[in-house]
């Protein structure tokens, strides 16, 4: 790539963390990113619409990566895992937010040229 | 999963395709959402800084799912091969990015519940 073009990686978008942009992951992350206290298992399957096998692989991902902590505790008798995001999670979450706001940005912008590019018509040489 | 639950789902984005919210494609779709008239492979290739490998196999899934047309042209005497949104496309990123501006408004409200979570504190019980 030439560095010196300046829109060189303009639509990269090198802040989406692959880690963090995988559909399942990223709705583990959304959920939990609105709730500080975190959610329980079940609580994630349903919100997440993902099943358990599913869930657990990416909440294995997610907690390796040191986004996620896994509490094991009790409610009543019965054993209640509650996930949460870590400091850095949030942290992280936030920053691959705004880089998914730049995608929005950029597609707005976007509906602009496409009026101007009426007005020029395609000519491909 | 219960279906009854009103927030069964509520964080599963549906709507994030995953043809076009793989990183590489959503930076290819973004580009050309931008210009009604396309890029060419080589601007392509600068803007979301891919390899001629990795952006032909792309163009190649993006191509064979009806979101892209691929022209095959000169520019001079040089063969100039343009890619473009087709109208189907450009359709159905604007779908994709409704459910990503969801995304983005549900970590917003999860600021709020941040700050009323603090007063509550966690009790994993």
């Amino acid at each position: 790539m030439n560095k010196s073009d300046e829109n060189g990686g303009r639509f990269a978008y090198e802040g989406l963390d692959r880690l963090m942009h995988e559909k399942a992951r990223l709705s583990i992350m959304a959920s939990l990113y609105t709730r500080v206290e975190g959610h329980n298992f079940n609580e994630l399957k349903k919100l997440c619409s993902l099943t358990d096998g599913n869930l657990s692989r990416h909440i294995t991902v997610l907690k390796q990566a040191g986004l996620i902590e896994v509490i094991k505790g009790y409610e009543g008798n019965k054993p209640n895992t509650v996930c949460r995001l870590t400091e850095s999670g949030r942290e992280r979450f936030k920053s691959y937010l705004t880089e998914l706001e730049q995608v929005i940005r950029d597609a707005a912008a976007g509906s602009i040229v496409e009026t101007v590019d009426e007005k020029r018509g395609f000519s491909p040489a």
